[in-house]
């Protein structure tokens, strides 16, 4: 970003701007705590859902029919002139892409636009998580096999067509059978990804890297509820007989759970949070700012195994808009992430850091 | 209601009244917030229960051995000279019952008598919700199975006896082995309903439509305790295996968690509340008002479903005497249903319009 | 305790210390609210945790490379001089023993510390819960076993080993076949303890006894989140199905969900809490003060099973740090344990009862 836009943006009366969606009742509800002006850019038809939140909804609206149109100058230039702070968010980096908001999106976005993209590819998104010394997933070769392991087919979308195998005999065994089941293809059993079946309770850890303050925030933490794998136990059914009646396990996001972990875990839960920073700052200086999320397995041995990152605000920290369990110990009064980063915004602005948190 | 009573009411001091039970401790908590006198209708047993709750206990008791004694002239008239309003809630309609309250309650009522008439009846409920073009459960014909179904016994408690068919063949198989394992009659057989056994995960939203704004509101949200069937995964058995061991599923509701939903689930569960009452305004004019709650199922294709509808304040609410992960979005402060309540009463009585919300 | 040291406290600027650990987060959070000066028992590598949280930080640390440390008589007096209140909590008693905080500990302590031996032994805990007429889950006989039954086998660790049995007979034949297959030792066999299996959904209700007020409070409750057991019925498999994959059912609690029961449960689970209160004043007396949880089990007839006592402040209260949907009933304003704790020691002082608070 041009040192001008800041210098610019450094004095200016600026404005929190979000993509009308994911997270974006939470994070205009915290720019108008800390006193921000708001903007949304909005699909016309989903502009009635935040009139219905006064609390939740942009001072402005920005109407567009396609996210995509907010890379059109005009608009861009519109956004920099009210002194627009992008805030990305899942719903944002998923319709506009990670690489065009690195290379087109010219209005100062907060974060580092790079975590979009080192999240947004597998291979990266592995590398940095390995770099941190995270514990992920093992992955296996056929004749590697000697826990449980679960075998995921390219392709297979929403959990559906996996096999679980405990040895190599089986993994051969299994997938002749469904080879001649016709389940699967011979491409599909060509490209298999064995990986060990990580046993143990999902907890996603919403955290912010602070720059100003210099420091890491555990700010909540939840679980998702995912549509129907969180119901269908309620069937008493194995999945072979569900199988039979044509129902299959899937795992669509549709809402998420508050809970707190045990105290004794949570210097564990803040080192990892910390090697990630530390390895972003490696990887893409000057590295991941502001709020991630970690989603991982909290074994029956209380060992962590992460299995993904969020470089950006996830949806679970909508629990929290009236701060959290863990945020009343960081900021003694309501902080959700939403007002967290406005609050660093602010503070930035104040102290003229903003170059530090914008990108 | 006679216009004299309303009359009276538009410059009395107002009193909240409610049985105690079900959301009673929310409803009196939030009128005590929003300045009103409160009076609990109490059995004996239970006024140590409220006691021991000083935010959330009445102004004043009125100790009653049986809940339908509130129909006595005699405590009506007293009800009465106290300007009460009596909020209606599950355990009120349930003790009381919609047609006494609708035809014997004389006592000014907090939002549409006719809503809970409406809501008890299991032929008017499908006719409202389908009214309101709500994507219900399918009802089959044996001959007309072709998914998933249950098949439920009439007067089968508690989830208790029925049965899972995907087919016509395996539909009349089932039958027959249930007859002649005596677990069915031939009267239950062929009274039995087959409906789509909807797949996916469960929601209770808590709305609350205000006649005095002109607008609906989403409150907050939560999914129900069951028990057992909320553990009963715990014993890792089918349940072809747990019946073995005596162990029936059931659905007792015995508390509530909370939760959220996707932020972009949000403008179609709002419009289904708007199609709610919508429809209740043609069906049974001037139509619900006040608090009501759709009970859902969010599939995998992340469609709703809807089971049931609870035309007045839900239990779930009782998750959020201190505002919700929506209600702040709305008001800006922490505002349960029972506060949403006694506001709307208030503003009602300023803007002298207590007639649109009482019946 | 000494009289003199009750009288040198009475006057003195007090201050709460504990281990940190558990709820120690909590603890210091409710005391910085009530006004306490606070001193955290650390072991250095925990230091960086609590100085991540600023507001549940404690203001001094006293830092020790093993818990058992505090009953040094040098620290103690230091403590002492620093008019150090110790509260209690589940890793506090772990760490250095129930015993050792009865007989070695001089630092004035909050609460009854017998409690803490009443309910470290399992003989004890089941004479206090049994003459508090609680239903506790049933022991069998082989030639008794008339329902589902728990075969639980001495040693066996997180929940594994376990048989599920319905008859003598089966009771038998699963047993020999477990011997058979070297799954358990004869010892194993002979020790094994039969119990009713008590089939409900959890629930772990939060109580405070207050010694001042003269009344027992119910402050919050929560679910408990097990590794990996409230994760397992996501594979589909049953319990043998999973054991031949090598994967077994542990119960390792990580960390906690809130809830809410239905309002007409709770006179019950009031009146469960003063019996447990009365029965600890005739047992050990002057009884149990402070908080303390009991942990049940709400079957489908809606009758609660209690299988356990802690008899200290636990861990799921860490979810209400904000105040908890019942305890908003009982202050009126955000009341966590931990703030609840430092409460009653300030009005203690205040009103010169300190010495009915502490031991």
């Amino acid at each position: 970003m041009s040192e001008d836009l800041i210098q610019s943006y450094s004095t200016k009366d600026l404005s929190i701007a979000t993509i009308c969606s994911h997270t974006a009742l939470q994070i205009f509800h915290g720019a108008r705590q800390e006193g921000f002006k708001t903007i949304g850019i909005c699909r016309p038809e989903r502009k009635e859902l935040y009139e219905a939140f006064p609390y939740g909804s942009p001072d402005e609206f920005l109407l567009v029919d396609d996210f995509s149109e907010i890379l059109q100058s005009e608009i861009q230039d519109r956004l920099i002139d009210a002194g627009a702070i992008m805030v990305p968010h899942g719903s944002f980096v998923e319709y506009v892409g990670p690489s065009r908001i690195l290379e087109d999106l010219r209005v100062p976005t907060f974060g580092n636009k790079m975590s979009l993209n080192w999240e947004g590819n597998r291979h990266q998104e592995l590398k940095w998580l390995s770099d941190a010394k995270l514990r992920l997933p093992n992955k296996f070769e056929p004749h590697e096999i000697d826990r449980l392991c679960i075998v995921k087919f390219h392709g297979a979308k929403g959990g559906r067509g996996f096999l679980l195998v405990s040895s190599e005999e089986e993994y051969h065994q299994l997938l002749e059978k469904s080879l001649k089941e016709g389940k699967i293809s011979r491409l599909d059993a060509d490209t298999a990804v064995i990986q060990e079946y990580a046993i143990g309770v999902r907890c996603y850890v919403h955290y912010f890297y602070s720059s100003i303050l210099n420091r890491l925030e555990l700010l909540s933490m939840d679980q998702r509820l995912e549509s129907n794998i969180d119901e269908l136990h309620r069937m008493g059914s194995t999945r072979q007989e569900l199988a039979k009646l044509g129902v299959d396990p899937s795992y669509v996001v549709m809402g998420n759970i508050p809970m707190v972990l045990r105290e004794s875990l949570l210097p564990e839960v803040l080192a990892l949070g910390e090697r990630t920073i530390e390895s972003s700052q490696k990887l893409f200086s000057p590295g991941l700012t502001g709020p991630f999320c970690l989603e991982m397995i909290c074994t029956p041995e209380l060992e962590f195994i992460v299995f993904e990152i969020s470089a950006r605000i996830v949806a679970g920290t909508n629990l929290f808009p009236l701060g959290s369990p863990y945020s009343c110990y960081l900021w003694g009064e309501a902080m959700s992430t939403g007002r967290r980063i406005a609050w660093e915004m602010k503070e930035a602005q104040r102290t003229e850091r903003l170059g530090e948190i914008i990108s």
